[in-house]
């Protein structure tokens, strides 16, 4: 195996380059770039590269921060840099001297969250949802084809990969008496993609032609949910505390330009759609990604986001088509990722059939939602320039509520 | 009438002294503090009034921001700071020469808004709601009287008080048909109460008896609402494109200290509560508050907050019971505020009675929701510690759809 080889076997070649935030013994947070097991500082590579002062500027911060208010023309500039720097035989030994390993990096929340909105773009997800805790009923709520149905989630507790999530308490419903208050006994995953936003645009309508200069880039996403509590509390404002105790992303956000190979198009339409809506022109807004469940070591399902309804695009021009500005560093996550089959389920709630049929896990045991103690990653893979990239895993173990 | 007689009488005398963000010609925004028609620096009213220097350092800031991550001592400190430079007559010639008209002052957002939670917390309100929207059915839904029903709002699009609301587009329902895009046609707006926090809490769980060390301050806010989006869009997932075009709140943080006299008890509570919620033994958070709505100078309803059944300190005890964390710069706001009786509600879509009791106007005009060109101003008055506050006032004209 060459070099070459080799790094691309890890899935972080140079044909990927996500960015993340990271510190060492010696220095605070810095913007880096991972590189095989090797995290870079990003400002001192453009420096070397002889980039423009404006552009060392913008990645010169602790995280993506400064760099998500820039343009996507300073993206491409930045990432274009990078490459040049990692790829000139005369710089190799200077960027050989400045790469960190891995095992001495510390990674932090690789962006501010601003404002996070969830969706709920997943067409299986959102009908297994709907037959298991609205049975007898259409799965689908009547404005689910017209829209990508969404809300907002709580920024303050997005939380980087490897962050220990204590089991939350709330307000269980029981059957036929008042609910109680405890732990949550049906703590659950979420599958999702995250797209991080920059570029402002203070009055909103970020058309679908426009999509590419907004999104940034993806972090695998885990939008950890208490169906108990969920349950209770649902009707009419939609999900609050169920979900409002935790979200993991990765330390890596993959940029968009990464995954140009991955591209696909998302199922077909059935229902007509407003203009904003109609990507019928603008249709290569999917991706063809499949994200792994790992429980424990044992993978348990294979999420294809690109089963996915709803586009990343369009979930960007229905957050904006009513005005609502947008901030360099909002977030927005795909829904639950589910495919049509009973193994590519993103949740537990959908796995288990809401609890109804446990899975049974390589040891015999059965469960039906997350223990204390149980640790779940994301792991997911995507078609690269060269060969496969492999996203920034999301990780996140659970601990008996506090 | 006596000099402080008429100040008094503008409801902003030294009992009051509501903190906001200010500039004027010759320099940048900085956080102030009203007294009249006046606006001071914080900062420089500190210094000379000889305060710690780690308190005016607190207040050296554009804004609420860094005061935000003191602590309830602190907060005190600075007011009492401010109390003593405003009223030593060594330092009258001082604080006169620094006082700025509000004429020659801009107003901006007093504080950088983290998360922004919008609760459902006034009975009459969501009775009237549940009327309204679900005929038929039981007005409350089960889980209201069990904890404060809440969601997150975008925090991005909350914005000072005058700032020009565009009315928003989106999918709206038609009778018997797909939905149709445009300009909503029932735009209305919601009365409510703001809370500001601040005094990081990393890992949630603020009790009852600690919402003193949180809640900051109250700023009166209207959560523009496009009734017609929100009926299409909400089932499952809650108000989202109905909502996140803008929220007003004031340009001035009325500090919780100044409202000790306007304190009174909820309304009694018929069901039992979760100890985390029931307040039986600290029962003193609901306030006396009196709020008008006006419409192009006619003031078309009094919505009474006293009647709010959650109180603001439940509504933090509850948005942090799972654990979840509480940042410098988080707000809530209390859900719309309706009395009993008709003149009381706080809502277009309650006055109107979903628009099918239209609204006379002293000019004879008939309304059901908002016309482009409508402006709306919120005042709201307190019982003070001599005579009576007036909260600082939440305006906004409707601009015709962008």
């Amino acid at each position: 195996m060459t070099a070459a080889e080799r790094l691309a076997s890890t899935g972080f070649d140079i044909n990927h380059l996500p960015y993340g935030s990271f510190s060492t013994a010696e220095s605070g947070p810095k913007l880096g770039v991972r590189l095989g097991d090797h995290v870079l500082g990003v400002a001192a590579l453009l420096g070397h590269a002889d980039a423009a002062p404006e552009d060392v500027a913008a990645t010169d911060d602790a995280n993506l921060d400064t760099l998500l208010t820039r343009d996507r023309a300073a993206w491409d500039r930045v990432r274009a840099g990078i490459v040049r720097a990692l790829t000139d035989p005369a710089l190799a030994e200077t960027v050989v001297a400045e790469a960190v390993p891995l095992s001495e990096a510390s990674l932090h929340l690789p962006f501010t969250v601003a404002d996070y909105v969830d969706f709920y773009g997943n067409e299986f997800h959102a009908s297994n949802v709907g037959r298991i805790f609205r049975p007898g009923q259409p799965p689908l709520t009547p404005n689910w084809k017209h829209l990508p149905i969404g809300y907002h989630g709580r920024a303050g507790t997005i939380v980087p990969s490897g962050t220990e999530i204590a089991r939350p308490k709330g307000l269980r419903p029981e059957p036929e008496a008042a609910p109680t208050f405890g732990p949550s006994r049906r703590l659950d995953i979420e599958v999702e993609m995250g797209f991080v936003l920059g570029s402002a645009v203070p009055q909103g309508e970020v058309a679908l032609t426009e999509a590419d200069d907004h999104i940034f880039g993806l972090t695998l996403t885990n939008d950890w949910s208490a169906r108990d509590i969920q349950a209770f509390e649902y009707v009419p404002l939609g999900p609050f505390l169920a979900k409002s105790f935790a979200t993991s992303i990765s330390v890596w956000v993959t940029p968009l330009a990464a995954l140009d190979r991955a591209r696909t198009t998302p199922p077909p339409r059935d229902t007509p759609l407003a203009p904003y809506l109609d990507d019928s022109a603008t249709p290569a807004w999917a991706f063809d990604i499949e994200i792994d469940v790992v429980l424990n070591g044992e993978v348990v399902s294979t999420a294809p986001y690109a089963t996915t309804y709803w586009t990343a695009a369009q979930m960007l021009a229905h957050m904006t088509v009513n005005g609502a500005g947008l901030r360099p560093g909002d977030f927005f996550a795909s829904g639950t990722i589910s495919g049509p089959d009973a193994n590519q389920r993103g949740s537990f709630l959908e796995i288990t059939w809401g609890g109804s049929e446990p899975l049974t896990l390589a040891d015999g045991t059965e469960i039906a939602f997350l223990r204390d103690n149980d640790e779940v990653t994301l792991r997911a893979r995507a078609a690269g320039p060269e060969g496969t990239i492999t996203l920034g895993e999301t990780t996140g173990r659970i601990l008996p509520s506090r």
